[in-house]
């Protein structure tokens, strides 16, 4: 009986309808080298998926920038920026007092 | 969007028209620290510019991205991200040779 509900749970792991575009696979970028991050991106575009969020927070904000126009410039020329947004987040460090970091979401779409 | 044109041609003496929006008041975001820039983008707007463009290359793209952030939330909360463009600069290094650079132009308006 839950056959079609199994679908519908394969894909609701992204999915997490809040009334942002949380609908969009997203790679977060974070210290490890750029081609990796290029590569994730490259990987779900070549799935079939037609936006990719890139996002970024702190100091990895530039290279989530770099993430972004490599994939455009090198790999996926007809992939656009369609939206980009800047926020500011907060975070709780280790010793319990707040800190705020500001964070990037690039929109790449086919 | 920001094609305030008439502005635009007061402040002409810093405006070189290409077909991009360089008619704006520009801060270049470099290495100095981030408080002297946010100044600098309070500066414009209290002098009564509508807009200014925040822009900076490479790892100080994420110093831009705390400007645009810190004007907003601390010193100007009318203040809006009209729009935020990413692209890829070529630079000539001192040996000659070209390498490119990751850039972004963060424009902001009252």
């Amino acid at each position: 009986m839950g056959k079609v509900k199994t679908m519908a749970e394969e894909t609701a792991e992204k999915t997490e309808p809040t009334k942002e575009k949380k609908d969009e696979n997203t790679v977060f970028v974070g210290k490890k080298g750029v081609m990796g991050y290029v590569l994730a991106v490259v990987t779900q575009f070549n799935n079939g998926v037609e936006t990719v969020m890139v996002k970024a927070r702190g100091k990895l904000i530039s290279r989530a920038v770099d993430v972004a126009e490599i994939v455009r410039n090198r790999f996926l020329p007809e992939v656009k920026v369609s939206d980009i947004t800047i926020k500011t987040e907060e975070l709780t460090s280790e010793d319990g007092s707040m800190s705020k970091v500001s964070a990037i979401e690039i929109t790449l779409a086919k």
